[in-house]
C-alpha cells in the first residue's frame, strides 16, 4: 500500500485508528471455544464491526506464533479477511542479518502479504533495509517503547548529545524514506513526540499505547500529527475486549467508534 | 538444560560446536526435493552426520518461517528429531513488551520445545526476562554482532564512557545469571572479546561466525575461553552446504570433525 493510500484513507474514514489483533485463545469469549477455529472467528467479528472505523490492523504476531501450526492458519485467514484497503501491520519486531531479515521480508510480504512489519534496529542497517526492498511494502522501525524496558537503553545519551533513540532515527531514515518506512513511538511524555518531528516531520509514526497502556490520544495528536496526519495510533485490548460476552463485537464496535469521532474532531481542526 | 550438562557434553566430545540448521529449500541439494518433507530430509542427514561432533544445533527460524505453515512442520520434525542431550538453540531474535515476550517464550520453550532463544535487548528488561521464568530455558541476548551493521548502533559511546553493547551486558546481567542467559557475541576483533569477559567472566558466549562470516577459531578461543569452555561457536553455511550432490552429508561431517578436532586440542591445552 502506498503512502497516498494511507493518507486517502484517513482522509475518507476521517481516523487514524490501528486496531491491535492480539486475539487470545485464554481471553477470548468463551463460547467461541467450541467453534472449529475460534482466533479467526474472533478476529472476523472484531473486523466486521470495526472496519468503518480504522485504517489500519496490526496483529501481535506472538499470539499466533504461541499455538504453533494453528495459530499460523488462523493469522493466514485473518489477514485474507481484512478489507484490501485497510493498512495490515505484522507487529513481529523481527531483525537480524542481511540475508536472514529477507527471510523474514519474503514470509511477512511475499507468502502473507502483509504491508508492513515492525523491525527492531539493534542490528543496524543491514538488519532493515532488506525489508525496505519490496514495492509498497514498509518496515517500521522501533525508536521509543513506552513499555519499563524502553527506558533501559533507548535514552543512553551518547558522548554527543544524542539519546540513542533519537540516534536510531537519524540514522536509519537515511536507508529509506516516508515512503517505506515508519517508526513506533510510544512516547511517555509529550515532548518526546516533538523531538522525534525535529528529525521526520514527515514520516508516519506508529503511536501504541492509547487504551490499555495509557496515553492521551489529545496529546499525542497535538504533538505528533503533520500535514497529512502522519500517525497510526493504535488501540488493541482497549478494542478488542472491551466486553467479554456474546455482544463483544458490538461492544468493540462502540469503543471503535468512539475513538474514530475524537479522532475526526482532531482531524477537522489540525489537518484536513 | 542445565549449564552442568551443557559442560557434561563439551567435555564428553571434546567439543564446543554448534551447526546452524539454516535450511534453505533454494539451495539444499536437488534430489531431496522431490521427497514429501525435503527440509526436514536435509536436517535429519546433516543431524545423523554430524551430532557426534557438536553439542548444539541452531536452526534460523527465519528460514523456516519465510515458507509458512510447512515449515514450521520441519521445524517440529527437526527438533524433535534432535538427540535430547544436545542443546539447541532457536535462533529468532525476538523481543517485544513482557506480555508479548511471554507469547514467545511459549511458542518456542513449551509448544516446541527449544533450550534456548535469541533475543534482542533494544526494548529492555520486561522484553527479555518473561524468557527467564522457565525452568532450565535460556535468554541469548545479542550484544554485540558481526554484520555490518552491528556498527550502526552497538558501538555507540555513551557519555559514561560505555559501548552500547558494554551497557547492554552489564544491565541485562542482573535480570538472570549465567544459568539462565548468554550473549550472543560475534567479535570482529578478538580485544572485544577481553572486553565483554571482564563483564561477563562466566557466562557462556555463542559466537556466530566461524566460517562463511569470516573469524578464527584460534582467536575466539584465546580471548573468550573460561574455566568451563564458556564458549559455543556456531558454524552454518561452513557445514551444512559443503556439498551439494548426494554426498552432502558426508562432506558437511568431514568439515564438522575437522572443527571438532580442532576444538579439542584447544580445549585440551587451555581448559579440561
Amino acid at each position: 500500500m502506498t503512502r497516498q493510500e494511507i493518507i486517502t484513507q484517513i482522509k475518507k474514514k476521517k481516523s487514524f485508528l490501528c486496531i491491535g489483533l492480539d486475539a487470545d485463545i485464554k481471553k477470548i469469549p468463551t463460547h467461541l471455544l467450541e467453534l472449529e477455529d475460534p482466533i479467526f472467528e474472533f478476529n472476523k467479528q472484531i473486523i466486521d464491526s470495526t472496519k468503518d472505523f480504522c485504517v489500519a490492523y496490526k496483529p501481535n504476531i506472538a499470539f499466533y506464533e504461541s499455538i504453533g501450526v494453528r495459530g499460523w492458519n488462523s493469522l493466514q485467514k485473518t489477514l485474507d479477511y481484512i478489507p484490501k484497503d485497510i493498512f495490515t501491520i505484522a507487529d513481529a519486531k523481527r531483525g537480524d542479518i542481511g540475508n536472514t531479515s529477507n527471510m523474514y521480508a519474503r514470509a511477512f510480504f511475499e507468502n502473507m502479504n502483509f504491508d508492513s512489519i515492525t523491525v527492531a534496529p539493534y542490528m543496524g542497517s543491514d538488519s532493515v533495509t532488506p525489508f525496505l526492498a519490496f514495492k509498497d511494502k514498509w518496515a517500521i522501525v522501533l525508536a521509543l517503547t513506552s513499555n519499563k524496558g524502553g527506558f533501559d537503553f533507548q535514552k543512553i545519551e551518547s558522548e554527543t548529545g544524542k539519546q540513542l533513540f533519537e540516534q536510531v532515527i537519524e540514522t536509519s531514515k537515511q536507508w529509506g524514506n516516508d515512503e517505506n518506512m515508519m517508526y513506533v513511538v510510544g512516547a511517555t511524555r509529550a515532548e518526546e513526540l516533538l523531538e522525534i518531528r525535529a528529525i521526520v516531520p514527515d514520516h508516519f509514526l506508529l503511536v501504541p499505547g492509547v487504551g490499555a497502556q495509557g496515553g492521551s490520544l489529545r496529546d499525542v495528536a497535538k504533538y505528533g500529527l503533520n500535514k497529512d496526519c502522519g500517525l497510526l495510533v493504535n488501540s488493541s485490548r482497549g478494542i478488542i475486549y472491551a466486553g467479554n460476552g456474546v455482544d463483544f463485537a458490538v461492544k468493540a464496535k462502540k469503543v471503535a467508534h468512539k475513538l474514530q469521532q475524537e479522532m475526526a474532531v482532531i482531524l477537522s481542526e489540525a489537518v484536513f
